[in-house]
């Protein structure tokens, strides 16, 4: 089975970006056959300065190594280091009918939020399925925002496949596993669009502050808090410390006597160790620039490979190589 | 001068493709700097027919290499032999609003005349965009069905030089020089989607039957025509033989005595004379599979150093590469 993971190269990681999408990947990783890209065309439908674009894909790069991609099991590239996936964007987007994609939410839902209705946001979709078809991916795990992309991939795939003769593997598009909802430092979902988020490698005097400032209630240390499994502070203790420490923490609040300021303190402490492995990788990887750079030139080079066989067969079917 | 056309690979050549596109691509030719190719990609718009895709590339090649493009003056490949135009196409896709697309006339026609509004039929226009910047073209002579296509490429470039720093050069639409309106069988303009064509690898046998049955009206041999230079046979005469034949004919016309049967042999035989050389060219490239192959190749390597030129500056620009 193998699994298809796309990244958005778009700044700092937080730790929504890290329960939510990261372990899940690693889990997939630990199974087997996983295909990690660095999605550096999509995020041209919103970011036009190239040198931030640069950037932001090194800082990507750097930070999904330092968080356990393991060049050695999985296949990890820049998704433009590949560029035959617009060549089956196209191709692809010539049995896409108009409605389908004026059917997306994604897109209706960036327009409606503001962002200019443009060709690339419309066009996400097709880039998206070329992603997973160009690799043979059976498996792509998205959240429910992107399960209708998938179904729309595998709609091409099969249209491919009538009208061309079989070709394509039909991807199963598949619920992140296992994924904890990650409370913000306002206690709603942690998103960088609400400003509310906690980042994997801050600075130390930040982040404390940062951890200082989630919002509590009014309520007094010594006032019994029947209701402390929904403390925000709390929740995040049981991502990052281990289950005694936030159980502890819990029935103390519980019982009354935990102040919020001492709970926050707790939880940074364990915040700073849990990341710390994660820092010391990521700057072992920055020290050494020529490293990363080989990692992802020999990730390109294999899914290279893969996609070249792929695209023959495209190719080959269309009638576009002999 | 850089001049860029594009050859829709779909089916037999008629002398409206010959007289309107053909010969105004020679005259160009003549003067310099051309680059031709076989529009293998945008026929995926309309045709999904693998093997049937191939047949035509193919035929196209046999055609425009008989009617005299000369691959040692120009450069002249399948447009899918460079898929980086692809690559383009995505990049320039973002910069594009839906606005300009959903403006484009080309698209509306063709959905209003029953293509299936597709998302390959919308994008069409980025596509032909990325054709044409993708090999520095300045000078891009087409018909006014795809001037507006012309500005939108000049819209994309100057956007991207905008956004990510001067890197295109910006072409200029150039109505087609010296085309003549070509008469269909029936008196229409000559267009395959009126059935009124004449091939000009046709068999003689069908060709000559065509040229008999073009439409005429009803006056005896006798009647003076003094409007015998709106006469179809005669338009069509004067493209394919000498002055002073047509002029011959039109006079016995307008003084009345030249029956229509009598001007149609006339017209077969001159018809069939001025296209010999061609057909004697082309039967001995389709001889010669191995040769036409060469040429394409050949041309898919000039192409694509003068692409990869310009791909590299476009990456470099929009942070893709280094």
């Amino acid at each position: 089975m193998r699994t298809l993971t796309g990244i958005q190269p778009s700044g700092s990681l937080h730790i929504g970006n890290y329960f939510g999408a990261i372990k899940p990947a690693l889990t997939a990783q630990a199974d087997g056959d996983c295909f990690f890209f660095i999605a550096d065309y999509h995020s041209m439908t919103s970011l036009s300065d190239g040198p931030r674009r640069r950037a932001n894909t090194r800082e990507a790069a750097l930070d999904w190594l330092a968080c356990g991609i393991d060049p050695a099991r999985s296949v990890f590239w820049k998704q433009s280091d590949v560029p035959e996936v617009c060549e089956l964007m196209w191709i692809l987007g010539t049995l896409a009918p108009m409605g389908l994609l004026e059917r997306a939410h994604s897109y209706k839902d960036k327009v409606a939020r503001g962002l200019s209705a443009s060709f690339g946001l419309f066009a996400y979709p097709v880039l998206m399925a070329a992603d997973i078809l160009l690799f043979d991916a059976e498996r792509v795990p998205v959240g429910k925002d992107q399960k209708q992309h998938v179904e729309m991939t595998r709609d091409l795939a099969i249209k491919f496949n009538q009208a061309y003769g079989q070709t394509f593997t039909i991807p199963e598009h598949e619920e992140r596993y296992g994924v904890a909802t990650v409370p913000g430092l306002d206690g709603q979902k942690m998103s960088k669009s609400y400003g509310n988020t906690l980042e994997i490698f801050g600075e130390e005097k930040a982040l404390r502050q940062k951890i200082m400032s989630i919002v509590m209630d009014s309520r007094s240390r010594e006032e019994p808090k029947s209701d402390a499994e929904k403390n925000t502070a709390i929740q995040l203790l049981r991502l990052v410390a281990p289950e005694d420490v936030a159980t502890d923490c819990e029935a103390r609040l519980r019982a009354g006597g935990l102040g919020y300021g001492d709970l926050k303190k707790v939880l940074f402490e364990h915040y700073w160790e849990f990341f710390a492995p994660f820092r010391q990788k990521r700057a072992e990887l920055a020290a050494d620039p020529a490293y990363v750079d080989g990692v992802l030139a020999d990730g390109a080079a294999r899914a290279r490979e893969v996609a070249s066989g792929v695209l023959q067969r495209v190719r080959q079917a269309a009638g576009l190589s002999r």
